[in-house]
């Protein structure tokens, strides 16, 4: 028997090393914070699940930007997994925005935009039921990935996510293999079907009738 | 001895099925051919590692598409870690290149493009050296995803990856995270330097002297 626990706890040890293999990175799924509170960057945020991405997106008229960006947005992958099963976010759910310079001219590219070596700023939604007062936090990191303190709540991030937000403060409208799961599971919040009837009810106004 | 033995074996298979676990897609990461050598399509896909994501990228002059698209790249996670490593692929390498409607119009997006729920095609590019004479295949996928049959060897995707592709037949040069580790590596092609220093001549033409 003795040999049998100790075999079979080599196994789970080979186990446990072989599954953290799998994610270079130094620390694992959760968010982690320093004393101060401060949210340290997740290294391994690229072997997440990627979500989606877009170029030049803006919610603001007459937005100029003097470059091209497109963002990528990654979930760690127990909350991605959560997600397919509930539609919505479990606590521990983390959001990473990475914005990256887009180019045109770059070897054989002739039209359109591809994704430069130069990030431009990562912007990270954090929710942890227990830490924050309201579940949800953004944090933005800079050039050295330090750790960063949590964006004051009055930004208008937070009140722009609580209007307008898909499904749990998180723009779901945009992640698009998560959309159709989450109007499956019936998550989607008032605010996202209030501004869907709004924009079909401009796109196609009511017809006159003859009398 | 025995007793170890099999307790072993168990916690190795405990490991497999452990492993698997954390890929809810019906079959693994190496490529899969019906009998009649046709690629089968890996359903799990979306959970391997993201690369890249373009905006109606063309390698021709005044190439127009009738709609924006944005594409995305995955690869399956086991050559991604070889790649880390080696800066090269292993076997078994499959890149999937998925190519989504891209709309400006919806939620309160106002500018920029965004990821639809609509799929416009998915190519995957197969590295398997015992499988194909040159080592790597492409596969077009349409909207059942049904094994798909090599594209001829004469299509010209065939011959622009040869000629132009940074590493190995494909384009790191647009994989950002990928690009420098290549570099670092020294795997570089031959084809993608040459790119690389007519394109630096033609940006700094030399200096005329005065004399």
């Amino acid at each position: 028997m003795k040999t049998t626990t100790l075999a079979l706890a080599a196994g789970l040890i080979l186990l446990y090393s072989t599954s953290h293999s799998d994610s270079p990175g130094v620390q694992g799924h959760n968010p982690a914070y320093t004393a101060e509170g401060h949210l340290i960057f997740p290294t391994d945020y690229r072997e997440w699940v990627f979500l989606t991405a877009g170029l030049d997106m803006s919610y603001s008229d007459g937005m100029q930007m003097p470059h091209h960006m497109l963002d990528n947005v990654f979930v760690n992958p127990a909350a991605y997994k959560s997600f397919l099963a509930t539609g919505t976010w479990p606590d521990g759910t983390m959001l990473v925005k990475e914005n990256r310079r887009a180019d045109t001219e770059g070897s054989i590219n002739k039209s359109g935009q591809f994704q430069s070596t130069e990030i431009m700023g990562i912007e990270i939604h954090v929710k942890d039921v227990g830490h924050f007062q309201d579940q949800w936090a953004f944090f933005a990191f800079g050039d050295a990935l330090e750790p960063a303190a949590m964006i004051p709540k009055a930004a208008s991030c937070y009140s722009c996510h609580a209007a307008h937000a898909a499904v749990d403060r998180t723009f779901v409208q945009f992640y698009p293999t998560l959309l159709p799961i989450a109007t499956a599971k019936g998550t989607l919040s008032e605010g996202y079907k209030h501004d869907e009837s709004s924009r079909a009810t401009k796109a196609a106004p009511p017809s006159h009738g003859a009398g």
